[in-house]
């Protein structure tokens, strides 16, 4: 008889559900729901765009209708399937995207004088209000934990734990105050279907507690309280109402209690594992193992890694044991726009005989730039419209065209867009590299990745590398049901990936001319991303404009 | 009784003619013909987009039927005119337009062994052919006759006489060789109407010769044999079939014979002002005097000034006694792109949203652009999409934008366009006023500057000077009707400039918050300008993207 898992995945607009029969890579059922709250499922502040909220009750509704959803499903469809078989649920969300709660382990959100204060909602991971706190605690930890600040790339987030905690003390006391403790959703889930009343005792995330809240073992877990207090003494209390250890997805989160297995139609005493962050799920989907870079490509790309090395790297935005595979590095890197540049690109600037809607003009630019060769439009981009996550971790950059003639077409400028996101990916290949973190191939998943061909080809070129695509759209919750599998069989994630997962046969083999054009590119690339992006460097950029037209010129001729 | 002159005008595509009364800044009767040879006039090779041939035949034709139709015109509108009026033909062309004749002045274009060869027909001043000669006369002159180059900004251009002639000799001996000599498009028009059979007994202006041909009264005219026979022995022997002295516009060139008096219907004895450069004459039409800057606006842009005093002045494209105004300096200076500019973004870049067509585009762009203040996009653009002429004159070049985020709209590049063509025209004026040329006030003129006034305000801005328009389109055929008059009524430019010319009511003065946050962009922009295009400069980049963003908010928060 088979056994069956779920995974839950938590997007920033909707969450969804797999069924999955363990040790197979097949979905067997699946159920999205849009989050009803807000635009989109997006709590946001007409006066500032940086407030991004979520409702916790949407997160529970979208728990509840997913489940019963593919249970249902799966009775109609999967010959003999009954939902006992459901051994485990697995869960990958966003983050850090912080809840505040009470002692009881509910959100102060549920409440009647909370429920329209969204500084008491879900603060969710691209929520950018606590750019001032992050600031602090990055110059604090500089000053006095280094170690700390090592392990998340050289600089905390405005988009991370304290930072947010920090500022809702600093904007709103109260609701502060009535926060007994805070809790990542990938804690928060599992730990609601547990019945869980106690939020110093609910199962957390490695993987949110390290790249997020500057959690490691080596020093002892949280930050420790002389450095909290530094920051604000509320801080230092409120260490003692988090957590003292967080754990690998592998691990048991507790069981579905009575009441919620009723609910929902599940077994009383399904296991639940410990929640992760969904790139990092979405990377274990993808097939990630020690050498190949998992890059999610999405609005922006999040880039996943395991390595056994245990080091800092600077630039990148976070190194944790154990945060992707059990008894592996997971190192985290990202770009802060790929799919959100030539959404911009496209939706502000292309003129309508490309077509008449975005996928037509997104069809069309890529037909006609798809019958060019690297170079030939003597065009260079830099892919900082929205800042520069990695290596740079900085915000306040901003993008850059060279290269424009008289003559210059919207297809061109968008193929320099989409080499400008190849670079930036090389950028963090090389500094990777540099560090003796094998990448010997990259696997793409996300729908840029399966739709966009020419991208794909251009990675392959300018990163020298061969690109794979993942099997399924769905990498995440597949991710999310291998850690389910991985709970409730009892074996490695490693072994369950290889039956579990699958890549498209697609492959993408680098070019030898386009490579050895793409190489030439990139080093001007290197010149005006050090000359805009790293303080202190002075050089002559003369030589950028006469050795684009010289390659162009090559290019053409060739 | 009133007497008359007609201005006659030569440009890219057609040519015009004005009828003036002496002494009235009134056109009585105007008449356009447009060129019917090749793509809008320009003979143009598939092959070579560096071709741009005229044939001579199209230049008499256009000749004839604009003096007739003005005349024409006349006795209909003007009361009591009768041809024998009219005193003098003045006449402006483009340049360095060069036409290979025979020992009787006869184009080789006109003959048949020559009719289908487009090396005989006249060589149109934007034909690029010619780089690899211009870059060794360059390299010659630098050697062995710095003071040549000095006088033509420091690089001679493909565009100019010498480098044509010698770039034909090399290509073409043939044809070469059948011409006896070579004559400007200025010198050849007034030199058809005398009926004039010697090429060496013309009338040859000191604009095209000082400005094109390396010559100077003070190193005794044209190159010396010696620098001609180290570039090729033919160019040596070819100085003695050129000529030995050039003049001012305001000299006779000659009268109308009685052949060409009887085709036309002028009196035979009709004065001919010697010929110039339209941009040249143009200024004149435009009000030049010492302290104003006449910026002739069109795809590209010429700029023109007068001085007492005489010297080199390196990147302008050329210092030439005589050259505007007789017993002044002529500075001509000038801007690769201007008009260009904005027709290449809005005809490949601008989306519909912007408007169906090209007009609706530039009335759209220009009204959204126009409610913004300097600063307030965080943008910043080269204007070096065709290269630099002034002052790195450097045609490989490229354009360059910097600041763009996920926000940015089309119309906000489109303003950041027109602000990198006017920090392109302050540099040039920087470089003016270093060397103690007096630059007081800017008068534009073309199209441009009579439609954009948010371009003509940018400009007041930028350069912190007042703007003014000419009160003609007209300008370069009114400047060759007052060198008619000069000629006519022995009576001087200046006096007869007084009387034919008016500068429009509008006058853009620099708004002086604007100016504030402009000096701060331009600094910026000279930054960009002296990194990218001066060899050997080196410096960090790094507060370009910073000082953008931070001009940005203060922009927005005044």
């Amino acid at each position: 008889m088979s056994n069956y898992v779920i995974g839950l995945d938590y997007g920033t607009n909707s969450c969804r559900a797999v069924l999955m029969e363990i040790g197979s890579p097949k979905e067997l059922a699946a159920s999205v729901f849009p989050y009803p709250s807000g635009e989109l499922g997006i709590l946001v502040d007409a006066e500032d765009p940086h407030v991004a909220r979520q409702h916790p009750q949407d997160y529970v509704d979208g728990m509840a209708t997913n489940i019963k959803n593919v249970l249902k499903d799966a009775k109609s469809n999967v010959p003999g399937f009954s939902a006992d078989q459901v051994k485990a649920l697995g869960f990958a969300t966003t983050g850090s995207t912080v809840i505040p709660v009470d002692e009881n382990n509910q959100p102060l959100a549920f409440k009647d004088e909370f429920k329209d204060n969204y500084n008491a909602m879900a603060w969710l991971w691209k929520d950018h209000t606590s750019s001032k706190e992050a600031a602090q605690i990055t110059e604090l930890a500089a000053e006095i934990r280094p170690e700390y600040l090592a392990r998340c790339g050289g600089t905390y987030s405005s988009e991370w734990f304290w930072a947010k905690v920090l500022h809702l003390k600093n904007i709103d006391p109260e609701t502060y105050n009535a926060s007994y403790s805070f809790v990542e959703l990938c804690d928060f889930l599992p730990a609601v279907l547990t019945g869980a009343s106690d939020p110093t005792a609910i199962g957390r995330s490695i993987c949110a507690a390290g790249h997020k809240a500057m959690y490691a073992d080596s020093w002892g877990g949280l930050p420790d309280k002389e450095f909290l207090t530094e920051l604000d003494p509320a801080l230092a209390d409120l260490r003692d109402r988090l957590y003292d250890k967080a754990n690998a997805s592998d691990q048991s989160a507790g069981s579905v209690n009575a009441e919620w297995a009723t609910e929902l139609g599940l077994a009383e005493g399904t296991q639940l594992a410990i929640g992760a962050f969904d790139a990092h799920m979405g990377a274990v989907g993808a097939s990630i193992k020690d050498g190949s870079l998992i890059k999610i490509m999405g609005t922006s790309t999040c880039d996943l890694l395991i390595t056994e090395k245990d080091q800092a790297i600077e630039g990148v935005c976070g190194t944790v044991k154990d945060s992707v595979i059990p008894g592996y590095i997971g190192i985290e890197a990202g770009q802060s726009a790929v799919g959100d540049l030539f959404l911009w690109f496209v939706n502000n600037i292309v003129p309508d005989s490309y077509g008449a809607d975005q996928n037509e003009k997104f069809k069309n630019l890529t037909a006609k730039a798809a019958e060019s060769k690297a170079g030939q439009y003597g065009l260079l981009s830099l892919d900082w419209n929205n800042g520069n996550r990695c290596v740079l971790v900085d915000m306040d950059l901003s993008g850059l065209l060279i290269g424009q003639t008289l003559h210059t077409k919207a297809h061109e400028v968008y193929r320099a867009l989409i080499e400008a996101t190849a670079f930036g990916a090389l950028k963090i290949v090389n500094r990777l590299v540099e560090s003796d973190v094998n990448v010997e191939e990259i696997i793409c998943c996300g729908g840029l990745a399966q739709k966009n061909a020419l991208m794909m080809q251009i990675y392959a070129n300018v990163t020298n590398r061969k690109i794979r695509i993942a099997g399924t759209e769905q990498t995440c919750a597949v991710g999310a049901a291998i850690f389910a599998a991985a709970v409730a069989e009892n074996t490695s994630v490693g072994e369950l990936q290889e039956q579990m997962t699958v890549l498209s046969d697609k492959v993408f083999i680098p070019e030898e001319s386009e490579v050895a054009i793409y190489s030439k590119l990139y080093a001007l690339y290197d010149q005006l991303h050090d000359s805009f992006g790293v303080e202190g460097t002075s050089m002559s950029l003369y030589y950028v404009m006469k050795e684009l037209h010289a390659i162009r010129k090559e290019a053409n001729n060739a």
